[in-house]
């Protein structure tokens, strides 16, 4: 087997400052809004993708274990779209390993999807630009097209396939913050992203939330170009508020805080009220984001610990553009 | 001093199921939208009023104690308005009791200026009707609007003052609930409710929750009329969120829940699931109402006296309209 047919790739998840919820067409992956994100260093995914015509069908190890029929059929979906690309028909095997754990408010199909994207298209022998890799890893997981870059991110709803993906805002040592993430529960989802997605437009309160949504991302972008870091705390928390109000007037409602979540919340409200450069942002699930500048990460981390409910603080800088890296073993 | 210039009466708060917030006028307390509530029994306001030319200004007494100035400032405007249309230039004594705490989500302003109102036409010889003293109250407290009629109560928002009142949707013994109030939380509230209708407007997503009222009104009024407990239960806690998601995107936010607060809803979804009937809703506070069939609140106050956070546990069925009561004293 050539070596040109297998690729590593290593992607990094992202934190939303102007958050992704709904879709404008569900299949493609077509957001109902725009937003903007961190990529978020330490944590990553692994991917190595090898084409093998000796194979019967496609195979998935997720950190080492065969991967779930649901998650497979998603992975093979997106391979489909990169060998009829390149004119490809073997299966593949992929190996795919995260640092973090999966489904639980850290964005891991952000870095897995962009991990793989990267590495099947290199192993396809695909050259594709920078927009064209984001593009056909938003049609993977919508935000995976964000942690195509490094830095600070912002993705371009657009209104079809070609004008939906995202761009670099600024790099990553544009400004020097850290994600200090306080996980609160490992337990699994309840309901996964992709279905809250689509429940989105089940909320009363969904149309106000994109009619707003340009003065967010204005909001947000001119703060993260002029490091204004008390700009950036008040849009970025509104914009979780938004977003989980959304879900929480959803039909049936989504739930993702729990009472920590909410504690926690107030706690940097309450820390940032007196001095301390700090503000909470919270994905589809109960853990706490809390973004500061890096030279107050361990400030905001001890804090964080001494907190009922905290099981453990992971911190994660501005992170590095997915990329290739040896395929080890 | 003729008896006639003394009168006494007792009105109670009341629970919206859909709730009140923000106004389309603030000195008028013409509302933003529509809601329905249901009066609470047990708990009460009694209010005492006497015009008495000897007095050199208005006095009032709250709980037996001078009230601070300005809670005075607030009942003198809304004698003014009776003393002018009764054509009355005295000062007045007025004596207010409540039977609960005020100010930590129970609507205490609801049965004061409801009782005031009522009282203080009495004693100034004016005899209207319902219609007329809701208006009165609305002006007062525009909640204290619904706590004029028993049972079920609907706030037609109307557009100026004669078309904004309350009007009896169903009597108290048109459906036998009870209303479970979980204290979670003495502590007075950081922003009143008067401040909070003002800053609703700032808010994204209230344009959305008006634009919705006129459905869940329907659906509400609806689920009241054919004692649907499910229907109720669906509306009621879709709206409540409503208002948070208002509160919580609101410039500043405002953060009413507490973590036990949300521990409390989460629960109260769980017990409905497994069957026992039961919603949530919240006011401007982080207490959290309960309401289910009255044969079911021993049980669902002793599930709710488990649960960590919670100091004590009011219970109130439906309750009856404001009237008059002798002066004791």
């Amino acid at each position: 087997m050539p070596s040109s047919r297998t690729a590593s790739a290593l992607a990094h998840p992202n934190i939303a400052l102007i958050k992704y919820w709904g879709n404008r067409d569900d299949d493609l992956r077509l957001p109902a809004n725009g937003s903007i994100s961190m990529t978020l260093d330490a944590l990553e995914t692994r991917t190595t993708v090898s084409y093998d015509p000796a194979l019967k069908a496609d195979e998935l190890l997720l950190n080492g274990e065969t991967a779930p029929a649901g998650v497979l059929r998603r992975v093979q979906g997106h391979l489909d779209w990169i060998r009829s690309r390149a004119g490809l028909t073997s299966p593949a095997r992929v190996d795919s390993r995260s640092n973090f754990p999966s489904g639980a408010g850290i964005a891991s199909s952000a870095s897995a999807f962009a991990a793989l994207t990267v590495a099947a298209c290199a192993a396809a022998g695909l050259d594709l630009t920078l927009e064209e890799l984001s593009r056909l890893a938003r049609r993977g997981s919508g935000s995976a097209c964000r942690s195509i870059h490094g830095g600070f991110v912002e993705w371009h709803a657009g209104e079809d396939d070609a004008t939906s993906f995202a761009e670099l805002l600024a790099p990553s040592d544009h400004w020097e913050l850290a994600d200090v993430i306080a996980l609160v529960s490992h337990q699994p989802k309840l309901v996964g992203s992709t279905e809250g997605h689509i429940r989105a437009a089940s909320s009363p309160l969904q149309a106000g939330r994109l009619a707003d949504t340009p003065r967010r991302l204005r909001l947000c972008r001119k703060a993260v170009l002029a490091r204004d870091f008390a700009g950036l705390a008040n849009v970025a928390e509104l914009d979780s508020n938004m977003m989980h109000s959304v879900m929480i007037t959803s039909a049936p409602p989504l739930a993702y805080w729990s009472p920590e979540t909410l504690r926690l919340m107030h706690a940097v409200v309450d820390w940032r009220s007196e001095g301390l450069q700090v503000f909470y942002t919270v994905d589809a699930g109960p853990n706490v984001h809390c973004l500061c500048p890096a030279g107050d990460q361990a400030e905001v981390s001890a804090r964080l610990m001494d907190l009922p409910g905290v099981h453990q603080v992971v911190t994660a800088p501005v992170g590095g553009a997915a990329r290739l890296v040896p395929t080890v073993g």
